[in-house]
């Protein structure tokens, strides 16, 4: 007989778009390279603070990436007391928050790492998620560069804690004070022009995914994409388009190439030479602390974000990976950050300086799996040992037998549903258990437990009984002692398995 | 001269009530106090499992406490879809969803513990949030008691691995089978009873803060508060009313005592024979498993919520605490949990049973800090090592003596602020930094660096010039070493305060 079909008012099982449920394995991974992360930031003198997930809307203000849906992306509600509150959708707007409402009792510069979900009400799609994890660590307080510049070389030692092979990541820093002298010198400096040069931001940081010329129609009359729709540009001549398309292309051979390219870039705009000379003190920086060729200057890189004043920065996986087409592809981009001597000063009447980095963890977790880091490693956890429950009236009994193995440091339960012996061993075999114990009536009788090796079993149930060594495998995949030897006797089958 | 007034446009740094920052030590000790939880938990065969944040808010239906107010207590919103979604307010809710839309690939009984942060839409109050932390564990597709005593076992396990000690806690264990079983005894059971019969539960549950004349008044006609709300009662003749208070006090001196007491509560009824026996059973197993007196049979637990079908739990600390007037008080539940064989229901034609235990991690907290655990202490936690920055010029090869110490596995860091010395060093204390490092151009010059032991220079500093090894103490607490010695000097300083 079929099961009757659903009550008119069952409620379907499922998850709204772009949230996703966790298991053990990714749990257990995740957490690891939180701990990897968490231990470099620490080693740099950060110290840990957390946020709440929900924030007055006012204060988080709007610093989304998205130009052309300013009044989206936000998760917003109404509270009971009909006050506007936003799920984060970064760790930086409530950090800004957070520092201006204890400014006084932090010892500053303010050094501060956190790890959290942040939230995006907007499309998902294929690995582009509504909740997902940031790692952002940030300096507080400093206008010095060597602020920037520290948190560039973290960044990359982080990634080389991680497993990531020197030569297999770069970090890439810009000025956004050179893009501004650049701009001047083209011509494209002064009052009014601020949603402009969000523009050209905008289509810089395109480079990587739409090449020069996409860049060169965003920064012209717009652009039309293969579903057909169209992006204004920021209508600019065709000598200042090129102007900008070189500065961006001005990466030479080393730091020091870069510089005098850039230094040229700029012409007599002194907020560009300011930029200029900045990267050039941040350069000295990466050689005297051995970052060098492993931190770079590359003014293609911009970032999308309006409140950047000053250096900006970007991880990047230089390894190959197969695209959805089975193509060759870079990884790319795992996280980025760069200066906001503004943010702070949203809620304060003095600016208060600032630079900060974001790792994307979920992007760096499937780079290191690609990667096939031991970090993500997970799928080898085993399940525990599961003693049988043979007959229900011997319940207290097999209890007290898993409590000797617990005692004992051993992860263990007692079977708890209601089928036979056969299931029970399948569901230990589900559960990738090691080990099982089983008392039957026999046993019990002779004051003895069966032990069963689970991982040679399954081994021996694949294999031929013609082997040599069959008779002293299945000897040795199951066998029965007396019940004091329970502990060790599970012990030593664990062992054999590194369990 | 003053700070300029805030511009017009300055937006206010606050939280909105009832949410919370976390400071470096507290997430600390959070975590490790979580770390023990979660092995704790593994060593009883739990596996970890996460659910988002955000679910349909359908999917999570209404199963708060909090009768008075049917439609509040849950953050919603629509999302871009127009869908409605809420926030999470417990832990429970979304696990019913998660087993029901992956039931086919769960291997059954399914074990599982979850923590994370839970929101409610309440109006806060002192210890009240409106984030808080809840660590629940679960075993789903289970009928037997023996599900529901392992949890309450691993419950009393779990606050001893906390480190509260034997006698200063005890779980209380009842089954709504019984309570129905005496509400049929009293002629109230049958059709339409359902809202009649969940105020009697609250206001059983309210026995603690309320006492047996509170409780008797909500079983009434009533009871009007201090502040002058009245909430309605549950109407019940004085006769059914005295039934259901004696069956509160039920409770004798062991389990088999108390259970006799409820074999005779329950009259006739067959419902609440059924749950006499279950209890029976329970008492067995803990009694088997050495966790008799630690778990035991209270009927004056019933739990506030209305989808509990069997047996019902609480974790109590029994030492006594401070209450706000300075009263000694028992610091009371710190979790509780039971079986809700109708959850998973919702979302499937048959019935699935399950039973389930949540800890309110924060108040916990509470407790183990109240107890002065060393989990909780976190206030010894030590900043890093700050390497002075003397000269603009020299920032290189200060950053490269904080390189050395980072490789040697030193937190460190250089100071990147703009002040002097003497602020250098202050900011050094308020990190509670052990050591800084300092190399002005004297030091410079002859190859050297100058260490300071920042806890030692503090004594100094309170002490007397009189005593007899000051110049001693002095000495120990700067002195210069070569600069090829800086690591070991700055380790051997670290070393003699436990850093």
């Amino acid at each position: 007989m079929s099961n009757p079909p659903p009550a008119a008012s069952t409620v379907r099982a499922r998850l709204p778009r772009g949230f996703a449920d966790r298991g053990p394995s990714e749990i257990l991974a995740t957490n690891r390279m939180i701990e990897a992360i968490r231990a470099s930031y620490e080693l740099y003198g950060f110290e840990a603070v957390e946020t709440p997930f929900v924030e007055y809307t006012e204060a988080l203000g709007k610093f989304l990436p998205d130009l052309d849906r300013p009044n989206e992306g936000v998760f917003s509600l109404q509270d009971d007391d009909d006050q506007w509150v936003s799920l984060r959708y970064d760790l930086t707007a409530p950090l800004a928050r957070y520092v201006a409402e204890n400014f006084d009792k932090l010892a500053k510069p303010y050094r501060s790492y956190r790890v959290g979900w942040v939230f995006r009400n907007e499309k998902p799609g294929p690995g582009r998620f509504r909740q997902f994890m940031q790692f952002d660590a940030d300096t507080v307080g400093s206008a010095s560069v060597a602020a920037d510049a520290e948190i560039c070389m973290m960044a990359a030692d982080t990634l080389e804690r991680l497993g990531v092979k020197r030569g297999d990541y770069v970090i890439k820093v810009n000025n956004r004070k050179v893009l501004d002298g650049v701009l001047e010198a083209a011509g494209l400096e002064g009052e009014g022009r601020g949603a402009q040069k969000l523009i050209v931001l905008r289509a810089i940081d395109k480079l990587d995914r739409l090449g020069t010329d996409g860049v060169r129609m965003l920064l012209g009359t717009g652009r039309k994409d293969e579903s057909g729709d169209f992006t204004k540009g920021a209508d600019l001549s065709s000598a200042a388009i090129e102007r900008i398309i070189a500065f961006t292309a001005a990466r030479a051979g080393d730091n020091a190439a870069t510089l005098r390219n850039l230094r040229a870039a700029v012409g007599d705009s002194a907020r560009g030479a300011e930029g200029v000379s900045e990267l050039e003190t941040m350069a000295d920086l990466f050689a005297a602390s051995g970052h060098e060729g492993r931190v770079i200057i590359d003014p293609a890189v911009v970032r999308g974000l309006e409140y950047y004043t000053g250096p900006v920065y970007e991880a990047e996986l230089t390894f190959e990976v197969k695209d959805e087409h089975g193509r060759p592809v870079r990884f790319g981009s795992v996280g980025g950050g760069g200066r906001y001597d503004g943010l702070v000063a949203r809620f304060r009447a003095e600016p208060v300086p600032a630079t900060g980095f974001s790792i994307g963890v979920s992007r760096l977790f499937s780079a290191l799996r690609a990667m096939n880091s031991p970090l993500t490693r997970a799928d080898n956890a085993r399940g525990p040992v599961v003693v049988l429950s043979m007959d229900k009236d011997q319940m207290g009994a097999t209890l007290a037998m898993v409590g000797k193995l617990r005692a004992a440091g051993i992860k263990s339960e007692m079977y708890l549903g209601a089928s036979g012996m056969n299931a029970q061993l399948k569901y230990a075999d589900r559960r990738r258990s090691i080990c099982a114990v089983i008392q039957g009536s026999n046993e019990r009788e002779k004051g003895e437990v069966a032990i069963r090796d689970l991982v040679l079993g399954a081994e021996l149930a694949a294999s031929t009984k013609d082997r040599a060594d069959y008779l002293e495998l299945r000897q040795r995949a199951q066998f029965t002692v007396t019940e004091d030897r329970l502990v060790d006797a599970v012990r030593e089958v664990l062992a054999r398995h590194g369990g």
